[in-house]
Formats: structure tokens, C-alpha cells, sequence
């Protein structure tokens, strides 16, 4: 059971680290197909750069253990803002008042934990701003979450009636329907109410899909699943920043923009269950907060 | 009892109201004599708008009930860059779930709240930010709050040696020292422990004085003692922003600014109680949020 796990467990890590270099090889292309003509076309294409770190885990059980780490890309380009895609692969001991949180940890503290996350936020106002993320947990039991939601910037984009959004979200439902009928009903149902800005009254974008603890009993099927939900990422935003990226924007988009942005970066700081876990947790602050936009407004 | 208290609670309230008169007129004066050949100097001055909001409560208890409301007075100025002195008076109930965390509240859900916020950002990034806030809350209890902090935007300021900290905490030593001669030993210390942003691991600012449930059985104390820690803002931090408003700053300076607003807003969303106690208790979003920086830059 150990060694299935950890064969299991090294899988798991090795596809998020391939599906952060498809991401990246597909945001570099875009980066290198921005028209001349473009707003920013004069500049060179922008390249991401990797830094990777260490887990410091604060708890006194993690003393003296690797407590795993990961590998942060960013890159800030002529056509992205700024982009992080994120892998980490995390393990110890939950704190004993985290641990009563998170299931099968209340009885044993240990946990393993590896995903990918993505934010970017991009120049053009006319593309919208995008989160994904996958992740694989493991404690006394194991699941898998993630999903991806599209966060348009100008208001007459933020609506499910949209190109674009139709395109996201079929992206989903196409992948979501090859793995379980009620698949993309229940989990674009569970991405509109956790992108919630509950005190503002107002979704975060036009949703996605966002699914949890997914454990069907079938391990395979279960990573399947995940790894298509990260094809379909590629399949479903790439196209969308390809659609908009050459058109000009006014100084007033921009502002608008900027605006938006205070909103997203009050989401994750007030809401988002996975910057307060990996605060918790001693995950890498700059990892975690490379969310946040490079630049907001409250005016 | 309830005659005194409702006395003591209008008095209350119609101090924070003059408190915020002079504040207006201090800062508005401090737009007036802005040099001409200062950065900004050819703008028009700023002055404040007021802009009154009603309380809706979210509590069923509180159904059709007069549950209080606020001014925000907001200024966008030529010194300022957005400074917002907020006054409100709420009362009503508690929900369950949040009258188990206020004292006194748990056996009677009824509360009474009333106080003035202010939070300054400057656009001279040689002048500090700067939050002050005082309230009184009487549940079946009562008690006063408060306290000032000085939130220099530039690294090389961001030290309890500056003269500028030096000033800033001189003012309020002297009223805490009229007051209660442990006041501001225990004061500043409170401060620097709340104002810290854990997940940075680095204070907000260089401090102050914060103090919260402060009842020494001597209302009339309490209350002299709140007015004065009002005054003391006053006389802690107009002479810093005079020092400093004419002084010219470069690209850099404003980058480092917009940088270390991030981190303000960050601590603001993640830590700050005060944000926390209005979202949860249908405070004005607007109001609450007025502390946000009005450009801020995550690089």
C-alpha cells in the first residue's frame, strides 16, 4: 500500500510538472504571436523565469525533516502582465489545530500535497485575467481538486453570454462530460459559489469549473480526470487571449482594469481557502501571493 | 442606568463628530499650504466630500430596526492622495455566531458601536501613511479603543529612530502619560504586536499606540482619555506631513511606494479586526474599504 502510494504520489507530482511546461510553451508562443501592429508589439516577447524553494515548516514535529518545496515561473511579458504557474510538492505534519480541518488528518497528522497553480493577469484589457489550479492531497486519505475559472476585467465582459466564456466553459464541459455525467453541472455549479466576493455581492468572474476531495475510488480514472482538466485550460484560454490580444485599448479600459484587480486581490486575501492554506502551512509567501495582481486601483 | 448610558453614548458619538471636523480642517489646511513650487503645486487643493450611508443589517433580529449608519468624509487631493475619516454609530444584534467573540455580548445580544476611522495615503512618498481609529462599544459591557500608527512608505524611514517616529510616538507618550503612567508602555507594545503582518514577518509600520477594551471603571476618564489620544493624532502627525509635503521625490521613490501598499492592503484584508468586525456585522463595504490604497502594485 506504501509503495503503491508513493509510486502513485510520484505521478501525480511528475504530471504537474509537465503540464507547467506545456503552459508555459503555449503562453511563450503567445507572447511571440502578438501582432507588430499590437499595443506592446514593439516590445521583445517576455520568457519565464524559475525559482525554486524550499518548505520551511514552522511546526516543531517537521523539525530536521524535508518538508519538500517547489518551483515558481514567472513571466512578465509584452502580453502577460504577469503569469505565475506554481508547482509544489509539500509534506510533514499538519499543526494539530490545521490538522482537525483537513479529512483523514484529525487521526494522523501527516499529509502530502502536490498541485500546480496559475494567475495571470494580463495587459490587454480585452483578455480576461485566468486562475487554474490542480492539486493532489494526501493524508489518511486521499483526493484530488482543482479547476480553472475566467475572470474577465471590463464589466460588459463579465457575463456567461460571451464568446468567450461559452468557449471556457465548453473547454470543461466537453472534458467534464467524458468523465462523469453530472461531472461539469455539479462542479461549474461549486466554481460560481466559491468565487463568490461575498461582501461585495458579486461573482469574481464567470465561473469555470472548481471541484474537491474527488475520490471515486479509482485512483487512475481520478488523476485522468485532473490531467485532462489541465488540458483543457490550455485548450480553453489559449484560444481566448489569441482572439483579443491584438486589439488597442483605451486609458479608461486600463483604469477599468486596475479597479477590477483591487477586487480579485480583496477575493484572495479575504476568501481564497488556498492562500490561507499554504499561509498556514509555511508555504512560500511569494508563491502563494504571486496571485495578486502586478498592479490595482481602490480609487 | 439607560439615561446615563444613552447620555454617554450621544456624548460619545458627538465627539468623534467634532474630532472628524477638526482632523477635515486640519488636512484641509495642509492642502492649502502645499508650495507652489512643490510637486502637485500647481494643482488646486483638495477637499473633502461627504457621503452619509444607512446600516443594513443582515440579522433577522434586526428587521425593520433603525440599525445606524455612518458619514464617510473622503478627500482626493494634492497632498493626499486619498485620505478617508470615516464616523459611524451602529447598533442592533449581534448574530450568534459573532456575539460569542465580543465581551459582554454572548447573554445579550444587543450592541451599540460607535467611533472614527481615518487611514491617509500620501502621494509624496517622503510622508508617511497614516491610520488612526477610536471607538466606544457598550454591550452589557462598555469599553473604549483605539490608538494611531505611523506607516512611513520608503524602507529608509521605516525605523523607530526617525525623527519622524520619534514625533509621532512623542505625541502620544504625552497624552498616555497624563493618563495612566503604564498607558504607554502597554499601549505601543499592543501596537506593534496587532500592526504586524505575520506571513511577511515584518511590522506594518513603525507603530504607536493601540488599546482596546479599555474600562477603568471611570467613564468620564475613559472617554477624556479617547479624546485626547484624538487630539494627540493631530499634534503627532500634521507637522510630519508639513515637514515633508514640498520635498520631491523621484520614479523610484513612487515604485517603492506602490510596492509597500501592497503589503499595506495585504494586512488590511488578511489581519485587520476592524475590517473583519464591519464585513461580518453589514458594515458600509465602501466605508470599511476606504483604508485601501488608491494604486498599489504587487511586481
Amino acid at each position: 500500500m506504501t509503495d503503491q502510494m508513493d509510486d502513485r504520489k510520484a505521478r501525480a507530482s511528475a504530471w504537474f510538472a509537465e503540464l507547467r511546461d506545456n503552459i508555459c510553451a503555449a503562453f511563450e508562443k503567445l507572447e511571440d504571436d502578438l501582432d507588430p501592429g499590437a499595443p506592446h508589439g514593439g516590445r521583445n516577447p517576455g520568457r519565464f523565469e524559475r525559482t525554486s524553494w524550499k518548505r520551511e515548516s514552522t511546526n516543531p514535529a517537521d523539525e530536521g525533516q524535508d518538508t519538500g518545496g517547489g518551483t515558481m515561473s514567472v513571466m512578465k511579458g509584452r502580453v502577460f502582465e504577469k503569469v505565475g504557474v506554481n508547482i509544489s510538492t509539500v509534506f510533514g505534519n499538519f499543526s494539530p489545530e490545521f490538522a482537525k480541518q483537513i479529512e483523514g488528518a484529525e487521526e494522523d497528522p501527516r499529509f502530502w500535497a502536490s498541485g500546480i497553480s496559475l494567475v495571470a493577469h494580463m495587459w490587454n484589457p480585452h483578455v480576461p485575467a485566468v486562475h487554474m489550479n490542480t492539486r493532489h492531497i494526501v493524508t489518511t486519505k486521499w483526493w484530488f481538486g482543482g479547476g480553472g475559472d475566467l475572470n474577465p476585467v471590463l464589466k460588459k465582459y463579465r457575463s456567461k453570454e460571451t464568446q468567450d466564456a461559452r468557449d471556457f466553459h465548453a473547454a470543461y464541459k466537453a472534458t467534464c462530460d467524458a468523465h462523469g455525467a453530472d461531472y461539469y453541472e455539479r462542479f461549474s455549479k461549486w466554481c460560481d459559489e466559491y468565487f463568490f466576493n461575498v461582501h461585495r455581492g458579486e461573482p469574481r468572474g464567470v465561473g469555470g469549473i472548481f471541484y474537491d476531495h474527488l475520490n471515486t475510488g479509482d485512483w487512475k480514472e481520478d488523476l485522468a480526470f485532473t490531467q485532462d482538466v489541465g488540458k483543457a485550460f490550455i485548450e480553453g484560454y489559449v484560444p481566448l487571449v489569441a482572439r483579443h490580444m491584438n486589439e488597442p485599448w483605451t486609458e479608461a479600459e486600463r483604469e477599468e482594469q486596475l479597479v477590477y484587480r483591487g477586487r480579485y486581490a480583496e477575493f484572495n486575501l479575504v476568501y481564497d481557502r488556498g492562500t490561507k492554506f499554504g499561509l498556514q502551512t509555511g508555504g512560500n509567501v511569494d508563491a502563494i501571493l504571486m496571485s495578486l495582481p502586478p498592479e490595482a486601483k481602490w480609487p
